[in-house]
């Protein structure tokens, strides 16, 4: 298992008239925890994408358990519960300031070869960099 | 059941340097179509939040078949399969200019009264308009 | 001078916890009334990018008279003073379901080669059909 | 002259079709740099609103010099230039990872009472911060 925390400010762009942040918003957070999370592996999303890889967003599973308020400092926990093959899957758990779960997500993601626009499996850098956690 | 359709241009705004719309916009679409398919019934959701009933976003799942596109009006149906009751669910199929199924969802809204912050059933106005689709 | 109007509904996606559509999604507005400003002249952006320019922004004003709230259908409308020659300059004016006017923006943008990354002058089909109106 | 810089990582949701930062998202990152550069002060945005203070945006100007791109870490430095009356101006520079100057824009806020929605004066607490630097 690979698990890591990151930190995001909400901002006035993020929230709603409830005073909440917007409920689409929350996937701007997955994928910001999800390149950090590479970031911190030594992976950088970017690098990726120039070497022909992109990773299209295939299934996403939300679940709203309180809501996230403006300027609060929450933190993204994001967790890879398995190795990926021709599938990547990354769990997230958000908390508010005071350490509360507010909300758990789940993306799964493909990989997609640029050249012939062609799903193919997890490249090995990737592999590389997670097997020491599994 | 209850099922709407409403037409969507895909802007510049949404889409990402895939060309495919942001994955995190969906829900921006699931949005003006619950709202459109509340006001095709004779529902405003403005009237029902001035009432002091919100309704905040409980669950959301999302499957991205293929992506929507730059400029393309695409279609998004709604569906009310069953008579909310503390909880109502909304699924979209999303069609693109082609009439081709590219994307599916369903949000799970519950029903909070502003003036305690509690959880409420679901008001009599939203059954009596889709009681006759039942 | 070419005019053109189109309508708008403000989403939840759009306002933030003051009430108001968002200050940073006025530009979206902007974008939506040029391109259909374009289309009504027979003109679609995405023809033009295919064709190997592309319009990038080059400067942006805006002046907020009265906030735009939710669920309002707005009107943008969309001027157009002087025929282009390396740049085009898009006024706007946005009015709420009163017709009161509540926000003047304008936009310059430049014409750029994607083939060589440079500035060219407004292509000739802009021109033949603007050509009228001036 | 009041002036703080603050870094910000361009993410996939910022960025467009043409590969640049959506030109519509650089309010956000005005909006990022104002509540920052307040937070350096001791000066907490959300406490200004919880005393029934809000800061409506008057006008915004901005200049698209380079594009930001993706997954840079740009610096978007805050320079407030006069002690701010009925009206505050924040000018912003924006520098890419390599320092260069890639946009400017400038925003005027003014200081707006809940309780009465009447314009007011700048609150005695930002003069207070602001004025060692004039």
């Amino acid at each position: 298992m690979y698990q890591f925390d990151y930190q995001y400010r909400i901002r006035y762009a993020d929230i709603d008239q409830m005073g909440y942040m917007y409920y689409g918003n929350y996937a701007k957070l997955y994928e910001i925890g999800r390149v950090e999370a590479l970031r911190s592996l030594g992976l950088r999303y970017r690098d990726l994408e120039e070497s022909g890889i992109i990773m299209p967003v295939y299934e996403n599973h939300s679940k709203f358990i309180s809501p996230a308020k403006y300027d609060e400092l929450i933190t993204i926990r994001v967790i890879i519960k398995e190795l990926p093959k021709v599938r990547i899957v990354f769990n997230y758990e958000i908390f508010d300031e005071s350490e509360t779960l507010i909300h758990t997500g789940e993306t799964t993601l493909v990989f997609l070869k640029t050249n012939n626009n062609r799903i193919t499996v997890c490249p090995s850098e990737i592999i590389e960099k997670l097997n020491p956690f599994f």
